[in-house]
Formats: C-alpha cells, sequence, structure tokens
C-alpha cells in the first residue's frame, strides 16, 4: 500500500465531500471527513463492477448513517459508477442523483436508502441473510458462485435506535459471519457530546448479542488496520463483525471533534484552510488528480478480472447443473417460474368458510414448492399468523442443529421494526427475493420506519398482517387496529390489501409476488369469512369491483375484508325492502386508483349515494364514498361476535345507514366521488 | 414469612388466574402459573393503597407482559382493589374491568396500558424518570414525601423488542437506582422454545447498559431469594436492577414448560389436575380462602398506615413549606397554576415572520418558567426542534456534572419509540405531569406503538414534531413526511395541531398544557411563516375557522399550518380574477370536530365548493373538502422553495386548481361534507 497516493485519495474523498457540501450549503460535512480513511480502505477490499451494480457476486456497502453520503457520492465518482463530478456540483438539488440521502432507487451504486436511524445496518442484515440463503442454496463444490460480503458504517444514532437492537440481536442468532460493520465512534450527535443520553458500552451489548468485536483506535489514519480487521473479520466462522472505529468528526476542519461540524457546511474559510491542509488549492473546487483516478482505476481492473472469472464460474455451472443454473438464471434476470400463478386456488360460493389468514396458508402452500424466491417468516407469531407451511425448513445456523441456511422459514422473534428493515435488505439483495413477514396488522405500526421505506425504494416485500380488526376479539383495544390501514394506505407505492374471500386473498397475493416495485400488506382476518358469490382472482385483481349488482341500483355499499360478506347480507335485507343496493368489494385502493376512469365509474358511479363500510377507522374512505361507517374509537376487548353487535356491525346496523343515506341523497344531484375538478 | 399461608396464597394466585381464563375460554394462564410466587413476594413488599390508587408515594407495579394480566387483576382482587370475583368471572368480555390486557384507564391499580410488548419496562423507565424528578424537586430534609420504587415483570418478548432497549439505555444512563425489573426467563414465546430466535445473553446486555443484575434460580419456588433480590435492588444508588427469575411457564399444568400452555385456556381435566394439585376443590371455581384474605389484609393495613404517616407527613411539610406545598398540592389536585395561559404570546400581523418551531420555542421560554410540571426533551435533535430554552437544566445524574434530577430538560438520544413510551409513563406518574418530546414529524413514525397507547390511555403528552413537510428541504424523501399526519389523524383521541403562524402556535399549546386526557402531536415547519391577518389565539382554539371571509364566496380554501399564508396569497389573486376565495385554517381536526354543528357550517357551509391544500398526502381531506390539492407521492431533496415549485404548491399552483375547482362545481348543487346521512 503506497502510503502517499493513500493519503492523496484520502485527501480527494474529503474535499471532494465538502466542497459537495459548501456548494449545496446544506449538508453533513462531519462523517465524511472522520470516515475518508475508512472507507478508503474498506473499498479497497471490496469487490464490485462500476457499471454492472446490480451483480449478484458483488460485495455491499452499507452507509446506515446516511447523513455522511457526500461520502458515498464521493467513492461512486472516484470509482467510475454511473454518478459524475457534475451530480456532485448538484449535490442536494431538485431533479439531482444526488440527493441528501442516499436513495438506491435513484443512484446506482447506492444498496439501500438510508438516513433514517438505524435502518441501514438492519437492511445489512437483511443482505447478510439473503447473501447466506442465496450461497446456501446455489453453491456447489468448486463453484461458490456467491461468496460476498455485506461492508457496513453505522454511527452512534443508529445504535440508539432500537430496530438496530432487533436487528443486530437477530444477527447474531442466526452466525451471519459475512456481516462486517464499523462503528464510527467519533462521540459527538446532534445534541453534543454522545455522553448527555449514549454511555453504554456498546462493544460489550455486541458481545453479548454474539458479535465478534474488535477495536482500531487510530481511525484518523490506521489503514493498516481497518484492512487487518477485515481479514480477521472474514475469518469469523460463526459471528458477525463490529469493528469500533475511533475517528474525530469533521477531521481537518477548524470544528474539528464538535458537533458544530455535523450538519452544517463547513464556513468559507475553513473549507480553504481544509483544502490547503490537504494539499489541495483552496480555490479550486471538485478537484480530483489524476493519480487518484488511476490508483482507483487499478482496483476496477482487478474486479473487472474478478466479475469475468465469475462469469466463467457461472456459465461453467449452468453446463455442470442445468436445472439449479437455469433457476439461478431466471431469478438473476428477475423473472419468475413460467405460468406459476396457475397454482394461486380459486373458490366457489359452496367451498367453507376460512379465515383469510388460513386462505394465505394455503396459498402460501402452493407458492412456497414452487417459487424458491419466496421466503419469509413470523415476528414470534408463527401459529397465528399461518406463515409456515408444514414442509418449511427454518433458516437457522446449521449448529443449531434447528435448520440450515437453505431454510426459507426465518423466526425473527418479537422484532417488528427489525423484521421490516431486514426484509427491505432480502429485497435489496436482488435474485428476485420476494419476502414476506407477519405480525398482527396492528403492530406493523412497530414497523413504519421500515414500511415507508420499502416504498421509497420500491421494495417487492409483503407484510402478512394478520388479526386486522376487533375481529380478533378478546385481546382487545391494545391489539386491535383503528388507524392502521389510513396510515398505510395513505403511504405512497403501498398496496394495502384486504381480502374478503378465497379469491381475493389469491388475487393478493398475485399482485404480491408479481410486484417488482410495490410493497404489499396483506390485512388478514383471524376470523372465518364465507366465499362469496361473484368474486374471483380475475375481478379482484383490479383492486375493487362489483360483487352484488342491480341495474338502477338504490344504493351502493362499498367494503373490504370480513365486512364484504356482511355487506352482502345487508344488501339481502335492503332487497326486501325494496331498496336495491350494490355491493363493491375494494380490496385495494392503490390498483383501484390505476385502473381507467371509466372501470372505476363503472363500479362506483355517479348518481347514485355510496356508503363505505369498514370496521376500522373511517378516514380516507371519502374518497369513495359519500356516507361512512366504521369505528372512530378504540376497539373493546370481547368476543368478536358481541363487539360487533356492540358498534352495530351487523347486517342490521349496515342496512339502518343505507337506509338513511338512500333518505338524505333522495332528491339530490349526486357526483361519484371519483370525479375531480383537476 | 409462614411458609403455608404464603404457598397457599400463591395457590389461591394460580387458581384464580386460571379459572378466569378458563371461563372466558380465551386468554393466557402460562405466565400467571410462573409468575404467582414473584407477584406474592413482590407485593408483599409494596406500598399502596388500594382505595386511593393515585396516591403519589405508592410503590408501581408494570407488568410489562401484558398478556399476564390475569395475574395482575387476581392481585388487585385479593388486595382489596375496586375490582371484585365477579369482574374476574367477566374476564375477556365486552364491557367488562378485566379485559384482554390490562387497561390503565378503566381497571384501578392498573398503572399503565400493557400487551404490546416492550412498553410496560419502558413506561417504568418514565415511571420512574418521574419519580427521581418529582422527588429531587420537592423531598427536603426529613420531608421524603416521595421514595417510591418502581417494580416492574417483563418477558422475553419485551426483551427481544427495540423500544425497550432504547428506554433501557436510557435507564443506565440516567442511573434510575429506584426501577427494579423481574425477567420472566421462562424460555419459551409464541414461536416455542426462545432458542429459535433468542440466544442473545440478556444479563451482559443490561450489564452493558449500566444496569444492576441479578439472578433467582428457583423462581417457581423462592420467595425469600425475591424479598432479598429487592433489598440488594434498594442499596443500589446510581443503577436500575434487571433480576433474572427463572420460571416455569404454566407451572402446575399439564402442559408446563412448553408453549402450549402461553396463550390457550388450560383443557378442563387439566385446570381440575391442577386445582388439586394446589390443594382446591376441582369442582369449586374462584376460591379465595378467608385466611388469604386475611393474610394480603395484614399488609393492607400496614400500608394504610403508611399511608396516614405520609399525610401527617405531608401536612407538615406544607405547614414548613407553605409555598412548595401549596405547589405540591396543586398539581396532586391536577389543577395548572391559575390564569397561566395569560403567558402564552399573540401576535400581529407585522410581527417578524417566524417558523412555527421558533415560535414553540418562544412558548416553551414562557411556559416552562411558570409552570413547574412541564418537562421535556428530544430524541437529539434539541437544536432542530428547539425544544430546550436557555436556562433549562438537563435532567442527569449529579454525578455526570451535566445537570440534576431536578432537570427538567430531558436528553433522550436518537430513541423516539422509547421517548415515547418514557413521555407516557412520566404522564402516568401523576403529579399533573404535562411532558413533551421532540423529533422531527416523520420520525413520530418510528414511536408510533407508544403514540397509540397514549391516546388509548388519555396521556396528555405532547409530541413537537417540527420539519413537519417537504418545507424541510434538502434532507429530502427519507426525512419528508407524506403519510404521517393521515396516520396521526387517524387515530382516536388524537389532537394533531399543524399551526399556521404564532396565534395559533400558542393556541396549540393552550390544547396540549390543559389536556387531561388527550394526546397531542403539534406538527411545526422548519421554515418561516407569516404573522397572518385574522389569526388569533381564541379563534385558532376551535381548532378550525375563517381566516380569509367574503360574504357570498365563490370558493373556500381550507388549508393548514406552512400552507395556509400561500392559500392567503392564492386568494388574493383568485380576487383579482373576480373569485371570491375564503381562507380557512383547519389547525387540529379533533378540535374542530368537536364544535357545534352549526359553527362548523358557518366555516364550511352549504352552496360553495370547498378545496384543501395541504403539501402532505391529500388522505381523509375529503371529509371536509371536496377537491383536494396535496402530495401523493413521496417528495424530493432540494432546496425548498423550488421543491414547492417543483410540486406547483404556488399562490398561482392553488389559483390554478381553485379555478377549476369554481368551474367545475358551477350549476351543481352543492352539499358541505359535514352533511352526513347518520
Amino acid at each position: 500500500m503506497g502510503k502517499d497516493i493513500d493519503q492523496l485519495a484520502i485527501s480527494t474523498i474529503r474535499t471532494l465531500s465538502v466542497d459537495a457540501v459548501c456548494k449545496a450549503n446544506s449538508g453533513h460535512p462531519g462523517a465524511p471527513l472522520g470516515l475518508a480513511p475508512a472507507a478508503h480502505a474498506v473499498w479497497k477490499r471490496m469487490r464490485f463492477h462500476p457499471k454492472d451494480t446490480k451483480w449478484i457476486n458483488r460485495d455491499r456497502f452499507v452507509l446506515s448513517n446516511g447523513h455522511a453520503c457526500a461520502l458515498l457520492y464521493s467513492m461512486l465518482v472516484l470509482y467510475g459508477f454511473d454518478l459524475s463530478i457534475d451530480d456532485m456540483k448538484q449535490f442536494r438539488q431538485v431533479g439531482s442523483k444526488t440527493p441528501g440521502h442516499p436513495e438506491a432507487l435513484d443512484v446506482p451504486g447506492v444498496e439501500v436508502t438510508t438516513g433514517p436511524l438505524g435502518q441501514g445496518i438492519s437492511n445489512a442484515v437483511g443482505l447478510a441473510l439473503a447473501q447466506k440463503q442465496f450461497s446456501a442454496t446455489y453453491n456447489k463444490p468448486d463453484f461458490p458462485i456467491c461468496d460476498s460480503h455485506v461492508y457496513v458504517f453505522l454511527g452512534d444514532g443508529c445504535l440508539m435506535e432500537g430496530v438496530s437492537s432487533e436487528s443486530s440481536s437477530l444477527a447474531g442468532h442466526l452466525q451471519l459471519n459475512n456481516l462486517i460493520a464499523f462503528w464510527d465512534d467519533n462521540k459527538i450527535s446532534i445534541d453534543g457530546d454522545t455522553n448527555v443520553a449514549f454511555t453504554e458500552d456498546v462493544m460489550l451489548r455486541y458481545k453479548a448479542y454474539g458479535w465478534n468485536i474488535m477495536e482500531i483506535e487510530k481511525g484518523d489514519s490506521d489503514l493498516d488496520g481497518v484492512s487487518r480487521a477485515i481479514d480477521e473479520a472474514k475469518k469469523s466462522t460463526n459471528k458477525p463483525t463490529l469493528i469500533r472505529l475511533t475517528t474525530t468528526i469533521g477531521y481537518g476542519s477548524l470544528e474539528q471533534g464538535t458537533h458544530g461540524v455535523h450538519g452544517a457546511p463547513l464556513k468559507p474559510d475553513d473549507q480553504k484552510q481544509l483544502k490547503a491542509k490537504n494539499g489541495f488549492d483552496p480555490e479550486q473546487y471538485f478537484v480530483i488528480p489524476p493519480e487518484v483516478t488511476e490508483y482507483y482505476n487499478e482496483h476496477v481492473q482487478e474486479n473487472l478480472k474478478q466479475y469475468s472469472e465469475w462469469q466463467q464460474l457461472f456459465n461453467a455451472y449452468k453446463q455442470k447443473y442445468p436445472e439449479l443454473g437455469a433457476e439461478v438464471q431466471r431469478r438473476l434476470d428477475g423473472k419468475l417460474p413460467a405460468d406459476w400463478s396457475k397454482i394461486l386456488p380459486s373458490y366457489k360460493p359452496s367451498d367453507k368458510a376460512l379465515a383469510t389468514r388460513k386462505l394465505s396458508e394455503m396459498v402460501l402452500s402452493k407458492v412456497l414448492p414452487a417459487i424458491p424466491e419466496v421466503i419469509g417468516g413470523s415476528a414470534d407469531l408463527t401459529g397465528s399468523n399461518l406463515t409456515r407451511i408444514t414442509d418449511s425448513v427454518d433458516f437457522q445456523p446449521p449448529s443449531t442443529g434447528l435448520g440450515d441456511y437453505t431454510g426459507r422459514y426465518i423466526r425473527y422473534g418479537v422484532r417488528e421494526h427489525g423484521m421490516g428493515a431486514i426484509m427491505n435488505g432480502i429485497a435489496a439483495f436482488g435474485a428476485n427475493y420476494k419476502n414476506y413477514g407477519g405480525t398482527f396488522l396492528n403492530f406493523v405500526s412497530y414497523g413504519a420506519g421500515a414500511v415507508r421505506l420499502a416504498a421509497i425504494s420500491h421494495h417487492p416485500v409483503t407484510w402478512v398482517a394478520t388479526h386486522d380488526s376487533i375481529g380478533l376479539g378478546e385481546d382487545g383495544p391494545t391489539h386491535q387496529p383503528v388507524e392502521t390501514l389510513a396510515h398505510l394506505r395513505a403511504i405512497p407505492n403501498m398496496s394495502v390489501w384486504r381480502p374478503a374471500d378465497g379469491n381475493e386473498v389469491s388475487a393478493a397475493y398475485l399482485s404480491a409476488i408479481e410486484s417488482t416495485s410495490t410493497p404489499h400488506v396483506l390485512a388478514l382476518s383471524r376470523q372465518n369469512l364465507p366465499q362469496l358469490e361473484g368474486s374471483s382472482i380475475e375481478k379482484a385483481a383490479k383492486g375493487g369491483y362489483t360483487l352484488v349488482s342491480h341495474e338502477k341500483p338504490d344504493i351502493i355499499l362499498v367494503s373490504s375484508g370480513s365486512e364484504v360478506s356482511i355487506a352482502v347480507e345487508a344488501a339481502k335485507s335492503l332487497t326486501e325492502k325494496g331498496f336495491k343496493a350494490n355491493v363493491v368489494s375494494l380490496v385495494d385502493f392503490l390498483t383501484f386508483d390505476k385502473q381507467p376512469m371509466d372501470y372505476k365509474l363503472s363500479v362506483l358511479p355517479d348518481g347514485v349515494p355510496i356508503m363505505s363500510f369498514e370496521v376500522l377507522s373511517t378516514f380516507g374512505w371519502s374518497k369513495y364514498a359519500h356516507e361512512q361507517f366504521g369505528l372512530n374509537t378504540f376497539g373493546m376487548s370481547g368476543k368478536a361476535p358481541e363487539i360487533y353487535n356492540a358498534f352495530e356491525f351487523t347486517p342490521q346496523g349496515v342496512a339502518d345507514r343505507a337506509a338513511k343515506t338512500v333518505q338524505f341523497y333522495k332528491g339530490k344531484p349526486i357526483l361519484s366521488p371519483l370525479n375531480t375538478a383537476f
């Protein structure tokens, strides 16, 4: 390792990062300055292809302290990814490829979207988990087609967040030795010295989680130490590694070592003296010395050689293991098995009434054997979520005797937020993983931080969210979702299915598994529901459709999930009273919204009063219905039918309100809520 | 300690709990059976008054594993709280005082609502924090008017949840030696043996947090061990205590030691053999031997003596320290200082444009000196949330030199979920605490699990949620809330204020501080906003009011927060085009909803098209507006004004859509969305 050129490279990273933040007059220079040496040393050890950023056998780099993104963008520019110095000059500007926190969707080479603290390290656990599962499934003797590592930088904030505690504990349990994390121990957070709130012994805590722990005292300069630590970490056979890297935040700035340099640009004088100190012309900006470009290019060339060797290896693999090879190739191409959806069960009205969570299990029992990239688990509610099928093998370290790394069932423990972030990481690994996680709908909220990042990042993950209403009964208000669907439906790019019967459950899974860029929540009942007359996978796949139809209806009841069959009963009783009531099942708002307007207006037309019915918050339903019947208080503990009775969530209660609605709108011209002025 | 009577008491707890679960045919017998000895031993050491359950100097008991509530209800019945054996017979039934998880609101003696795992232990940290703050503030030499302890039972699930990691780390940092927690180490969770997902070294982890750790190996029988552990814990001068209590889940059941006994009633035969094994008649139910009643009553009598001594002490305190005594008495009476609200600042249109987060700081600078029960902090965003005023003293262990226990500013670290649960605990302590916590609005979502429990439990806590939209600018989509207000507004009993200027900020604080049963979120801008013509504290206090008024308006623009001033500009430009546009500021949906219908219809009347404008998800706005203008995608990273331009969130963009709205509704009869059929 040539010392001068290393130092020059590090200075280049530092000045590039600082110039970007100063030009934007916004951003975080402190961590990039402190972490530049480590980034330099780590990336030199990494395997990647700057132009094929989806290469399955690349090492992954996760910047969990995402506010330090100027550092990451600098690395991507210097290593010749599809990010230019001009992009750096547009740092934090509207429409740029260099947003204020790293976004995987927009920036090639950014593995996962980070910034919300604790997510990146947890995504990294998911990446490492997927890597283990993929390699255990497909590697063969002499054919290590996947043997990559996951590198993470994380800060104090990431370590304080509970989500990282959850995922780190699980990573230790799962013995993910392919995970190498560097804690930027700079003793500064936004409130100042970390000693105001964070005085725990982090290394002891990670030891307690079952991690391998190491320390690099001189993180500002000890490049060999970083490299040696990586060597050491790679020797670990059954533990992830946390390396405590003591650094100086804002290294080289006049404000180094203080929180003043964390989240605000350097002042012009400081910027200049820093550049001079680093041997750069203070009056020149965004300078990359050619010898640095050349130096990094040498490493790229080594990587391209490895890339080409891997291609040969994979070709030979496909020769020797044609079936597995074709499967891997299919997955790398992002294609599902041909005609897979034919396995989805369909139902007739005469079929048995079942809980949609049970119907979900029945779909999984078809899907799991047919699609190897479907993997999933539960946050310690397996028997309630029904997310595990009989033949499942647990994803576990073989030494535990509880499963092995080819296992496709993940025991997440009671860790919903960690599960959500790990699910995102599994999706980000690639190889077409479609992964799901089970919990009660109410506890998806615990993972809200990860849920919105799935939507931002276009991860096709699926939350199997059972016990989706007061219908869960005795567990009571603390477990009964009320606001949860409103929350999830308000998230852009979030598909929230609440199926009413078996056909609709199949349609929900069709959407979830075919999805490449939209996360799904499947809200499923604890209680049994009848198979509906008039439902079909095809109709439900439109997100909303007319289940009970009349020529000129007096009213339309629009409903979802466990309430649809009640609405059907209400419609019958209304008919007896001379009112013609259509029933619409609105399974997923997002999918329905995407249908052509004429279709949507055929379901919810002008001229007819529309009343929604769902035993959750009515919030948001006025988008589709003139009147809303639902639950705008918390639920109660009791037998489900008695709770429904108490709130009048019965055919009679629905019919009464429907009759009032018809009366109220009599003689008034009625516009469908779908009609809008702009 | 008479061994036979202790054993009989424990058997009584066990059989009562089992009978309740069996009669309900629903519930969790396992943990009550395993924890009955510990509960018996702990409660014998506790100070409380069964009829004055709000006595400020009581010890608190928190059942963090809330599913074990049959145990807690048994203790309350046996100790003569306002809960009867008949209530036990109604376990988990609609309308009963014994819901499926303990609810503080409904059951006297239940300190905090638990069930969602990890919350109880975190609430307990808040209780312990409040106890420290209260006692440091008011205790005087020879007048220990508050010297209570907080006892907690928690299970494996609580320990797996990240929220408990956050709060436990902070409890260690804060050296809360008044907190004594018992970990029910029964090695079983819903997925079976905890070794499927939870193999970390818990005790080592808590040691890393700075806790005092102890073990009781024979938790099924070692009553003296529990008592000795409590003695030992009470000696701790600077550490909370975690006691590992090894127990057998479902002790005495035929299924003891398995997850079969966790969440399902015992089978009738098992119930009978268990009762026989405990020396009870298998054919009799809900039996309390008189000697057990008498035995527990002895402890109650001791407690009543202490209660009476405390009353004398407090009376003497009031004599000796009349000013402080009156203050304590006022707080215990749940009254704020008289006329406190006069200190709230009001503003004229000529006053300087300021960010509402800054205006919030200005309110806090008035409120904090005037109201000692207002305490608060931030999740490591103090300088951004502006939640700390110049003279604040940090709540810190004196040994740190960073503050002391009378301090009213809490450094929560980057721990939003922990903060939310601790805030709930502080509120639950009593003494009229009105506590707040700051973070970015987007990261309130991290604490969603605690937020909904605040609403269920009627805790008057306040989230100071700054950076409330894309207006935060460069940090980008990962930090810009979109769905967040829809989520919060859909929570029953949640007041969500989004003030537009200084007067509205004062109104928001008026509501928050006067609140006794409704949690508040104050959504505040990062960017400066003008002081509005026509706003006032009084008007804003109605939750919504007409800011710009015309006799017969052509359109009403209803808006909130940072968008109101844009709507006012749009209204001006519409006037120039000959349209009369009213502007309504809808500051808080919940407060507005509570106004009389005629007032509401005066603001949003029939006959006028209404268009909402808010730079967040439009989801839910159709409740008040025929048309919605807002953000139904994620935001972007860039300068705030440029982002607003990119989405056309400008006076021009609003006016254009308003004109389209007027056009669209021309000639159509228009009903206010407030009119409903039922």
